[in-house]
């Protein structure tokens, strides 16, 4: 057997990077420029593409995670013990002694600083959300633990924003315990808590993050039933006599329409006799649509019209979307009322969400874009066949720009210390087609606002960590700025990401130089 | 900030389970039948379908880490605090005291009989991989956190498997740390060494599990000398002093054909003067089976004909036939030879590999089968909707069936003690359609071969879990013993599962009753 706690000290701590880090790292080290300050922005190139549909915007999470992972690692004497194990192809030591020693010592991210876009916000691609400033070989360390804490919070952190959406802001429950990646699974569950749902049945992170985790039965408490010669109607009564006032009752082990919902609403008749309130019905299978409104109107003549309806078989938002239109085409004809219906429905995700179902992996990336030559910083760029993979070179600021609306309407990046808020108009480039780009006057403008704040000072944490509610309502704000194209679940709008005159300059200037 | 241990033990102990598990125990312990014993079958239904193409096979994996969690959970005092301060909607104590002092003293899986597959072998739809038989109550808890381990390394190691056949063996690294989800890319990284892949990038699981991780450098390398005025060849050159018998260069930064190949193509000489062997070079962009036919050419004509050409840009398995369908049809017009070339190659798989890109998740759930009443097991069914998916009733052995040239031709699902091996003739029932069967006599069959193995004896190991080196042979043995045309890319053939004569008696029986 593996000894637990080993295992995980050194395949999740600070070795929990990728061997070409190291490898460059000691590179570094030997010429002597390790501790060179470098900058490096992270940030993604492409909203996620399901397919048959297509993200207009993201929601940025995985910050607060990524960071304690940073303040918590550092090389341990087995660490080195395992570098010092690795042979080059003559069979010599890999990594040398004097450079062992330094990772022992220094190899550590205390001396890294770091500004970020907080969680919960919405972004675009092409911004840095991350930025960070520190010595070389250690910024470079970084970069694959940072990539993979960022990534998948922020991937799953949109796909639950567009579920929760798409439901007109219905409950939202997140269940892909079975179906995630090993641990993997509690970063999606924060993400999907950040994100828009409102609970998760997975015990264990629930609790860690302070939120009560959610769930009924299973099919298998109804089969133990009908194994033990009491049927369906057996293990409803058992249910909902241990649970009387959580009673929700899963009506498809044997068949919905004729046997599940007459049993529910015969256990919530005995329930409302001794004076409880029945919770509903969770629907698991077969045509969500149709079923919900047959389950309706069986529930609405029963008496119980306040009764939840809990939907769970592969929801994703665009079936979320053709489940409510279908309710709002066909409901009324079966004598429901569309809208009542779509105000009780609860939706249980657990695939589609927690993998991201179509695009299972955001394209974060983390690009060196200046370089310490001791005194100040020398931009940097890595040319690209591709024109859209050029990054955007330099120390930059990143601004939201609302209109006078009050809807966000740009996000612009600078270089330089000009605050384009003090500005009479501002220049908006285009990222890669110069002769693209517009002018923004002064009055057509509500706020410009940065987006960028100081999370870690050399090492020491400056920021103050919002509580998840609190970035769920930094998310809805957000979200109440976006204009309803960009929020549309196909082919959404392009939101603006713009460079500023002095961007653009330096931009071409670099591109020119080094082509 | 987190206290970090302290989270992993609440979120990723027994608690990792839903919600569900939890309330379902508590109504069998308020019935007094928590501890009555139950059987659980762990299954998948369908291969994995990536949409463009699709499995005929799976690889099984995640069993070892799966016992190796199961046997280090149990409820500790902070568990049950956390349990005992759910509510209900009413506000009481969802979890009564007497059960949650018997999750205390007795919930843990120290009662649990596991039957598996061991891992590495070739596996099929509705075949059980896992059997699980023990106290219904924990049998129940069990489900989530099991599912979830199981899951997702068999998905990887699938997929890492058919990127390794339809590489036709090449050197395959496992490139995925920045894309999967948070620490669950450790487990990928497992699975995908059993599939096939050869070797990581990720440093710490790779040393947990005894692999020297793999990897070169980076764009950002070549930035840092571009920045320091000593461009690409300064960077190659820095790069091949330290490493001068691992020097694999990527060659991308700038311009692949004009200036990373002729750089390396420099470099190498240098090193040959030197008396070393330059390893390879490394194509991150552009495409990959042009550029590679080109670099063969160059490297050829400079008199480096056994220098690797990795390849790592959004590669998977169609990508790989792509790529050699191209090399094999283009190569000679540029004098290259094909087959020299395609035996040159190494595939660098990340975000397609760790995600399982098209189909993310594999649907393996864990159903109830027969329940004890004391003396013998009352077998159990789940009828549905749709017929494939009501599972195969009571306590199943699994026979894998080879033809007379040895290939496997059939998995035989049977219940009761008879050895399909002692027959003289074998009928293969199809699952669901009773006008299709087959009857195999004992002449036609060359080796009859259970495929499940006693792993726990009541919470205590007994079987001895293999290396993985082990494992990957085990693979090999069973990928040789499948037809080519179940190993396909693209609609492969259909491997038969097949009932006994006894098992599709008693589904019918129990579908007639409990319809």
């Amino acid at each position: 057997m593996f000894m637990k706690h080993k295992r995980s000290q050194t395949s999740e701590g600070i070795l929990f990077t990728d061997q070409y880090q190291l490898t460059m790292a000691q590179l570094y080290f030997t010429l002597g420029i390790h501790e060179k300050d470098a900058q490096f922005d992270h940030f993604f190139r492409n909203y996620p593409d399901y397919g048959s549909h297509q993200a207009g915007y993201c929601i940025n999470a995985g910050l607060e995670w990524a960071v304690d992972w940073m303040t918590n690692s550092e090389f341990s004497d087995e660490d080195i013990d395992h570098l010092r194990g690795q042979k080059s192809q003559a069979g010599e030591a890999l990594f040398k002694e004097d450079f062992l020693s330094w990772l022992r010592e220094s190899g550590n991210y205390g001396s890294i600083t770091m500004f970020a876009v907080p969680e919960g916000r919405v972004v675009h691609p092409n911004v840095p959300l991350t930025v960070i400033q520190g010595p070389l070989a250690m910024a470079q360390i970084l970069e694959s633990g940072l990539l993979n804490k960022l990534n998948y919070q922020t991937l799953i952190a949109t796909k639950a924003a567009r579920i929760k959406d798409t439901a007109r802001g219905q409950p939202l429950l997140e269940f892909g315990l079975r179906r995630g990646q090993d641990k993997g699974v509690n970063a999606g569950v924060r993400a999907a808590l950040i994100g828009g749902a409102d609970f998760s049945s997975n015990v264990g992170i629930s609790h860690s993050l302070g939120y009560q985790p959610k769930g009924t039965h299973g099919h298998s408490m109804v089969q133990v039933f009908i194994a033990m010669g009491e049927g369906e109607l057996g293990a409803f009564r058992a249910y909902a006599d241990l649970y009387p006032d959580d009673c929700l009752l899963l009506v498809d082990t044997i068949d919905t329409l004729e046997s599940g919902i007459p049993n529910a609403i015969t256990v919530f008749e005995e329930l409302k006799r001794n004076g409880h309130e029945p919770v509903g019905i969770r629907l698991d299978s077969g045509d969500l649509a149709y079923l919900s409104i047959q389950a309706a109107a069986m529930l609405d003549k029963a008496g119980f019209p306040n009764t939840k309806i809990v939907l769970s078989n592969q929801i994703d938002e665009l079936v979320v979307w053709q489940i409510i239109t279908q309710i709002e085409q066909e409901a009324s004809k079966f004598g429901v009322d569309p809208s009542r219906l779509i105000k009780r429905l609860v939706y249980g995700v657990g695939t589609n969400l927690i993998t991201s179902k179509g695009a299972p992996a955001l394209d974060g990336v983390y690009k060196m874009v200046a370089l310490s030559n001791g005194e100040d910083w020398t931009p940097s760029i890595k040319l690209s066949d591709s024109p859209e993979k050029t990054h955007n070179p330099g120390s930059k600021k990143v601004w939201r720009i609302y209109d006078k609306r009050g809807m966000a309407t740009a996000d612009l990046l600078t270089i330089g210390e000009t605050n384009p808020g003090d500005m009479d108009e501002i220049t908006l480039h285009h990222p890669l087609d110069h002769t693209k780009y517009r002018v923004l006057k002064s009055a057509e403008i509500s706020k410009v606002e940065p987006l960028l704040e100081k999370i870690l000072n050399k090492g020491k944490l400056v920021y103050k960590f919002p509580s998840i509610e609190e970035i769920r309502s930094r998310r809805k704000m957000d979200m109440d700025h976006l204009d309803s194209g960009i929020k549309r679940i196909v082919n959404p709008h392009i939101y603006h990401v713009s460079l500023s005159d002095e961007l653009w300059g330096l931009k071409k200037q670099l591109t020119n130089s080094a082509g």
